[in-house]
């Protein structure tokens, strides 16, 4: 199977880049980027040496569509949404990892996004690829909206409490931390080191653009509209993302319950690991792998359950979870090129 | 005024030590642990060199009252509420920076430390030294209970909305990051390099001391008994807390309503600083100074209040606030001693 | 093939489990630790969960001969020069990731690890273990004495060097920079995060045990018995080795010569990547990798050869190369198991 | 006195302006930038929130020379070379913290710093503020070329051995590791958060522009003009040089004869701490002081001089020192408004 990357130049395109160097079934034929073009992707990332020896290509529509079967796309918010329609008109499937088609309803991403929204028939068409949730239709499509790093891990660690109506969806608070790598390979004052280091900040506050998305899935798994608190923060590290999730339960329940429930949900999901009643799951636990960790803890003081799930922003929260949508479109097992143990420490 | 510090080899002394360095009134007469008596300090810390050339005592009462006016304890939880009382009664005001006499029921103090609580008539006589908030009765003070580092964080953001009666007490929820200093300077696994380097994680859930002493203060404030929600977090920096605080509003409210009666409660205070709008501070602008710097928002989708607020943990979140309660209770300028400029970057 | 791990509970012990993941013909047959023993690894490191199930067995000489093959000792010093002549006599193939058997002359042992020495024929027998120095040897070795993290890096930059004659041995000066998780995971005060983070620290200064070590290697390279200059610093990262090597060149050259004599001396090893000159590598690049990356430098001001080599401590300075050279004794593909590209960033 | 700093918006300038915040007898007048002229400096530092309420304005020559007694400059390369010989025939005097005036002889300048150099006169005039070393010539001063951060390193760790001739000039080999301050606060894709942490890098190898620097000072002190070898990394913090030096002893000597030496030059210096035998600095000993740390170790087995020299690169290395060079200027204490304890940890 032929493949190409767009936006290969930046960090969830190199990340999809040594995902496919692991996958036994995947050729990466081409590799694009408009604003590095022409350059070979050792003089943006040694790293690679004699591992990959590519120039990064300007887009051309016709020409891809002769050679390449699925495309990948870690490009910026606002490029997916006028290049992917001529790749579907053509056949070529295409997993976005941007958020261009991820908010069903136009207005809400020109309002959080202050861009304008891609089309509403690809808009329909795209399929949100958090694979746990979505798994079957995932399988027949044909554009994969792949999901945000932090609705990932928020809403894989929310969804069989909505499913099975043990928290109220209004009361829903997250408080998420991120490591910098999120903010993609650009030069800006903010993420210089000196400033990240021995440095945490709150950003975005309010504003954040997967405030919908995240809001868009819980109603549509518990069928209420509700605003949620949810304020994300940058912490001195590389990788990693945690959300600590506060909800009311509906009713008295104990930590017991709470954890057969994800037990049960997650059984044949071979990237979620309920870890047993007690122990915490930190963010370096799941560091380079596609795993997203989750705990349950119900504070019988205030009775609410206190849910921990930790991603690696750029495997499950971009690049892996792409690669894990590919797998079961194609109709690989989930887990090719997967398979990475975490790196500790 | 002599000084003397107990506990002075670990990092909440050795902060003491630096501040007191500093301070224009007060001559550090002797200092004491009874680990490590008998090594001069410099053997622990050599950035002392040529600064301070003193040996650690063994803590011997009698000799101790009569060369030292003024005693500050920087223990590990546990040991003060046996030791304060016998320099209480020969006359030497204590400032405790550990937690033995913060709670001012026993039980909570047995059921949270997991220890013997201190006598009820210390407690009842300790004035919990959270200065914005108790400086009239810091004045007087002979036994100062100096407050933990996230209650001084979140309880600094909490105050002037609760007396307002802006927010509804039952529904604060607190999602607590700290550096690792605030864990003490003990070898253990938990706190190595390699282990936190590239690391968040959730500890003490629902467990944690803090949770009573917050919840003690909300009570004395609104008259309300409410169990909170407390998350705390470890992020990979030495020094630093941020709070983030999630309240119900009680009525319909703007994130400039709010900044104003903040601004105004806290008017008179030199070392809280509340940012302007739109502004959220971040732990490195508070580094190594005794500033509390808070920010206000009003999350108008969900009504509800979002406060940030930041603190270096070995100063206003210890020993600067020790400092601070010292300068009060003799009767000096505030800040003696506490002028230093964040460090940055 | 039946392996087994002697020391799993440590750094280098857990990154044998990763690598024997990821390893085609291998299975992980037990695992052991006497200090840990009767915990399951997952207490010990949880990132494994789902992974790997097995529980840490105290050592039994006799069992062992019966199930395993080929064993991999990641030990302290002075655990296995006990432990492996006992195997040996049973036909037990052993890799040895420990320092004891390195150093043919039992004094040098004593003199720079104040412990007593292997016995002399089993010193004899230890082939050691840099694999692309001594390729021959190891594929008929029953003993391997696996290098020290800063010999490799540091002899793998100096070797063609001193093969081609072209830098006087006595000339040699090594500044090296290494990451916390070669100290190994012990809870002690010098690696606490507050001691290592936001600082460096030369250490062992003039003691450093892989002083024989190199010293030892260029004597055989070179037929010189020289001392060398060698100081080790810390740094503030988990992994990486970054040896800086200033020699005098016996005679006036560049850049460019130099370079090619080590494109040609390494031509034929997978895990050597001389990089381009001009291009210096970074420690980042090599991370959770087999690779050492050299770059080279002739400073024509001053006539001296300035070589930067750098691993990953864990791996190609450690568990990557023990899996290389039992990949050569059993005569798989160097590489099985060690394919994984470096994670950036 | 009435003080002004031109280039407030750098670190080196925000440094200069939390040293002066601590010096009593300095009013801060102006502060001036050309790129962010107009901007309150709270917009580019929140961290002096209610300590600096000034706004930076463009320089106009004529009106600093009606307000301003005395000028520091904390400029880019190349910007004071055209604008400090204007405020010099004003009577002001200037204190350059950049490179500008360092280096005696312009084909040197041109050649490593790659740009026009300023006027030989001027050159001539400026005294380079190595102040332990140039104190006297300082004090007549009207024109500071304040030291590199590097050479102070250097130098300081150089000078004793230099003036006993106890080292070969010819012989030293200096390696240096610095925090990511030094490179200034510039938006840079090589010093992004995820590119330097949890790395290391060697850079500019060959072609730092402190090289002449030092050669300069060691052909002034030696009377030898010898080329060094000088190799600078990049460590993952924010503050903090170190000089590991490597030099071979003109003849049989001991660490503790060496010590003495060294004692005894810097007996009335108040700033640099000679380190007991046997004990290293670390940079974080010295973090946010003026202090140089210095430890003398003599290698009997190579007959060298290892001196491991530390600094905080923001303050010794740039803005403390040259407020110590004012404070001698104008005939303060030299301590004064730098007596900061070091920030531990």
């Amino acid at each position: 199977m032929e493949v190409g990357i767009i936006g290969a130049n930046g960090y969830s395109g190199v990340e999809l880049i040594r995902l496919l160097q692991h996958h036994p079934h995947v050729t990466l034929k081409k590799i694009f980027s408009n604003s590095t073009s022409g350059k070979n992707i050792l003089e943006l990332y040694p790293h690679l040496t004699e591992l990959v020896d590519m120039t990064l290509e300007q887009v051309n529509i016709d020409e891809i569509a002769s050679e390449i079967d699925l495309l990948l796309f870690a490009t910026p918010a606002g490029v997916t949404k006028d290049l992917v329609p001529s790749f579907i008109e053509k056949g070529i499937i295409c997993i976005d990892v941007s958020g261009d088609f991820r908010l069903k309803n136009p207005e809400d991403y020109e309002q959080w996004y202050k861009k304008a929204p891609a089309k509403k028939e690809f808009l329909q068409e795209a399929v949100y690829g958090l694979t746990e949730f979505n798994r079957n239709k995932i399988k027949n499509a044909k554009l994969i909206a792949n999901p945000g790093c932090f609705p990932t891990a928020t809403l894989l660690g929310l969804i069989p409490a909505l499913q099975h109506k043990v928290i109220h969806p209004s009361s829903i608070h997250i408080d998420a931390k991120t490591g910098v790598s999120g903010a993609g390979r650009n030069a800006n004052l903010a993420n210089m080191f000196t400033e990240v280091n021995e440095n945490i900040k709150a950003y975005k506050v309010g504003q954040h653009q997967h405030i919908p998305e995240i809001e868009q899935l819980i109603h549509e798994i518990s069928g209420e509209k509700v605003p949620i608190s949810f304020i994300t923060h940058l912490v001195p590290m590389n990788r990693g993302i945690m959300s600590t999730i506060y909800c009311d339960l509906t009713e008295k329940s104990t930590t017991e319950e709470i954890y057969h429930i994800y037990k049960e949900s997650y059984k044949n999901d071979p990237f979620i690991r309920i870890r047993p009643i007690g122990q915490f799951p930190t963010t370096k636990e799941v560091f380079g792998s596609n795993y997203c960790d989750i705990s349950l803890y119900v504070d019988e003081r205030t009775n609410k359950l206190i849910i921990i799930s930790v991603i690696d922003n750029l495997v499950k929260g971009a690049s892996g979870q792409a690669i894990q949508n590919m797998n079961i479109i194609v109709g690989w097992e989930e887990t090719a090129g997967l398979t990475n143990v975490p790196l500790y420490p």
